[in-house]
Formats: structure tokens, C-alpha cells, sequence
């Protein structure tokens, strides 16, 4: 089904690339033009079938149905700000970032058509090198539309992450945050201070536990650097519920209380069993 | 290769039983006899081809060329105990435990031919209800040979591992234990006390990174509460390394220090890369 005409993708990395490819290989959208900071990322998007051209200028938005902000989070605000003038009156216009309250409350208000959008498909490798087209089926995609959010707008997005495959749900952006920030941010955090602790000699002596565990950790740096600083508060919050939790434990293991720690894990256990 | 006779197994579970089912298809021995706290477990060894028959009695070690100890970490030594007076003399005994100081140091001197092993071939998943056979196909297991081990069964028990697939390392049990608290023990403490730190209503708002990162914490409670605990002394310095390395990160997060973030990020990354 053809949803759009012209869709601009700006920041063709892992997530804007592989929304391009999944558009054009499903003909949701009529042509897709790309823009991205580095132009050899926009090169392979093109060369990967993800785009069909890249775009001179930013004036390429001005015949947009569709605009998907997909740079990393501490930029989608000024690409939102920078659009805003440029953009048709019913273009729709979403983001892909990790973080929502402080976009969402900065575009909003300027763009009645704009989205927020966090499809949690994201993955360590990043660039237009390791592209998916199928990345976002069986995916879920957070929403948070405002108040004066429209309706119009809210209801083709959904559909558009629908016939992408993934399922949505709405959250006010406020509240995505808090979540993210224990049911992702966090995780990142504490795989990249795992990995530090071991020592680079003891590596060759791990096993797929530690891999797994640690997984995040080869997520790119400066990505995940801003998505930190973007959600900072919550974050931080989040690590102090992770360090009342982690200290109960050492206390049940150093005080050697066998029947404590055990109710712990177990506790654990039945909880990370609902994840599957 | 047929390299034993008679092989007990005591424990068939997930590696005790894998073990038997990798000798039998591999042909590595004549008979395998297996042994289990739970009767139900060993049928169903039994049933899925890991062993040829159940023991009666702890006496079928008599006449057995190589014994097996995996049992939880708690029970390995008081079996080795028991075991030890019924053994023949060239009878070869290992165990497969993930801790080994305590377990070698009472053992070693008991038994000449006892080889401390620890296969990091283990899963979240116990039981003979998901023995492997090629689970130990390159893997690698560690082994911690003491003074006064025979040189002959060391010898042995190396290439027993090589013939099922997996490489082997020496190393001390002490050293043993240390790096093992970091490399193992340290990510399952993490990953119980992550899974417990976030909410059982935000789980459905998770992707992948928290499911990976926590994969670790479905493992048997009552198993790792003993790993935990037998490995105490190393497992809390470990856990001290962690601390400082988190709050590092949690500083730089708080004075909006992003260029240390980024940089402790970085060290993160590159050092994740290493391990593929």
C-alpha cells in the first residue's frame, strides 16, 4: 500500500537506512531521499538499495509527505528546528530517537503533524553498513504524541509502523523515558562498567555469559554518550533503584545469609522468565 | 577412540549428562552409568541416551576408569569423600564444578588421580532435559591440576577433553577462582540484580538489549546461590572492581562530564570488540 509520495530520511545510519530499505522494498512511499551529515553513509544507503537519491540541501523536505528524523538524539532537535520553515503544511514529521521528552516537548509545539517515535530495534552495530530491511517486524514502536499531537498524524504513523510489522503503543513521552531509562538505558550503563571491570588478560577465560552480559557494550560510544546525557535524570534515578538492588545481594553474600540470597534469585528468576 | 571402560557419572544434569551423551555417541567408552539425587533425572538421562544404565548404589565406582563429579558445587567434595574409598587405584576422577579452590584442596591430596575441571560450556537451562551432545565442541575447559596430581591422569584428562572438542588451559584453582568471579560469577550477580532493579510492568516495553543482558539471571537459583557463595571472598572483590568502575561513569553522567563519558565509553567498546 502506498502511504506516502516523497519521504526525506534524515540520517541514513542503522535505523533511518533500514526504514528506507523496508519503504522501498514494501512500495509504501513513492521515492526516498536521504541526507546525512557524513556522505559516505549517504553513498552506501543509495549503493544498498536503501534511498533512491540523496538530497543537495535540506530544501529537499520543501515536497515531503514524510520526514523521518534519524540522526543521533543530541541532533534531531535542530534538524527539527532547521525543517520546520521548509516542510509543507500536512507533512508528517517523526523522529526515531532513543530519548522523547525533551524532543517531543521542543517540536510539538512548533509541528502539529510531528510524531515522537522509538522503534526498539536498535542493535550494538550502527551505519549504513549493517542495514536490515526486516529490522523492525515483530519489533514494538513506542509512540508518544502530545496533546496537540494530530490526529490525522498519529493515526497514519501507526499504521505506517503497522504495515512495517511492528506493533505500537502510546506513551505520554514523559513516561517513556522513565521506562527506557530501566528497561534500556540502564542495561547499557551496566554492561559497559562490566566490561571494564574485567581485566583484558581474562578475556580469552569467558564464556558466552559474560558475552551476552556485555552485548551493549560494543554499542558506538558517541550514540550512546548523548542518549545518556539526553536522559540523565531518569537515568540516575534508575541506577539508584539498580544499586539498592545490588546491595541487597552483596549484603545477603557477605553476611552469609544463604536463605536470603536464594529468595533473591529467585525472585529474579521469575521475573526473567516472563521475558522469555 | 575408546579411551575407558566403565564411566560413572555422578549428577546428570545438564553437564553431567551431556557429558555421557557426548562419550556414548563419540564412542569414548564402553559403559556409561550414571547416578542422580533425583531418580526422575537419571530416567530421563537414561531415556535420552546419556547413560546405559542407573547406578544401584555409590558402589558401582569399583570398577570404573573414570569417575565424573557433577553434582552442584556443594555436594562435589562430600561425594569425592565418598567415593574415594571404593575407587580403584588408577581410577581417574574429575569434576566439572565452576568453583575449584575449595574442591581441589580437599580432593587433590585425597585423590592422586583427581583433576579439577571446569567446561565453560554451562547454560541458564540445567537439567537432562536439555543435555547437548556437542556442547562442549569448541568450548573451552580449564583445568586446575594440583602438586601433587599424576601427571598420568592429567594427561589423560586433557585429551579427553580434546577428543570431545574442547580446548584445554591449566591454570591454579586459586587463579582459577579469581578470574572466574570476574569473567562469570560477577556478570550473574549483575544480571540478578538487573532483572530485580526493573519493574514487572516495564518489561513489555523492553527490546533485546535487556533480555540478552539478562539472560543469565533464568539460571537455577538454588545452583547459583551455592556458586555464589563458594566463591565468596573473590566474587566481593569483584564485585568492589565493579563498583569503582560504575561509579566512575555515574560521576561523569552527574558533572556532565561528557568528554570522560565518552571516554570510559570508548575504553568500554574497544575492549568488548576483543571478544567478538
Amino acid at each position: 500500500m502506498k502511504m506516502f509520495g516523497k519521504v526525506v530520511i534524515i540520517g541514513t545510519g542503522l535505523i533511518g537506512g533500514s526504514l528506507g530499505l523496508a519503504l522501498k522494498k514494501q512500495r509504501l512511499c513513492g521515492r526516498v531521499i536521504g541526507l546525512s551529515r557524513r556522505r559516505e553513509n549517504a553513498v552506501l544507503a543509495q549503493k544498498n538499495g536503501a534511498i533512491d537519491e540523496i538530497a543537495g540541501s535540506l530544501e529537499a523536505v520543501s515536497e515531503a509527505d514524510l520526514v523521518v528524523l534519524a540522526t543521533p538524539v543530541d541532533k534531531i532537535i535542530d534538524f527539527g528546528l532547521r525543517i520546520r520553515g521548509k516542510i509543507r503544511k500536512d507533512c508528517i514529521v517523526i523522529d526515531v530517537g532513543s530519548t522523547k521528552e525533551t524532543i517531543v516537548s521542543k517540536l510539538s509545539p512548533l509541528i502539529p503533524n510531528f510524531v515522537g517515535c522509538h522503534p526498539l530495534a536498535g542493535s550494538e552495530k550502527r551505519g549504513a553498513a549493517n542495514l536490515k530491511e526486516n529490522i523492525f517486524k515483530g519489533s514494538l514502536c513506542i509512540l508518544t504524541p502530545a496533546d496537540r499531537t494530530s490526529k490525522r498524524a498519529l493515526s497514519t504513523v501507526k499504521l505506517f509502523w503497522k504495515e512495517l510489522g511492528a506493533r505500537t503503543v502510546e506513551l505520554s513521552a514523559k513516561k517513556h523515558d522513565q521506562v527506557l531509562a530501566l528497561t534500556s538505558h540502564l542495561p547499557h550503563f551496566l554492561a559497559f562498567s562490566l566490561i571494564n571491570s574485567v581485566p583484558e588478560g581474562c578475556l580469552r577465560l569467558s564464556s558466552n555469559g559474560l558475552k551476552d552480559t556485555t552485548r551493549l557494550s560494543a554499542s558506538d560510544p558517541e550514540l550512546w554518550s548523548e542518549i545518556f546525557f539526553s536522559n540523565r535524570a531518569n537515568l540516575l534515578a534508575a541506577l539508584t533503584v539498580f544499586e539498592i538492588k545490588l546491595t541487597a545481594l552483596k549484603l545477603a553474600l557477605k553476611n552469609n545469609d544463604r536463605k536470603k540470597l536464594a529468595g533473591i534469585l529467585r525472585q529474579a528468576q521469575t521475573k526473567r522468565k516472563l521475558l522469555g
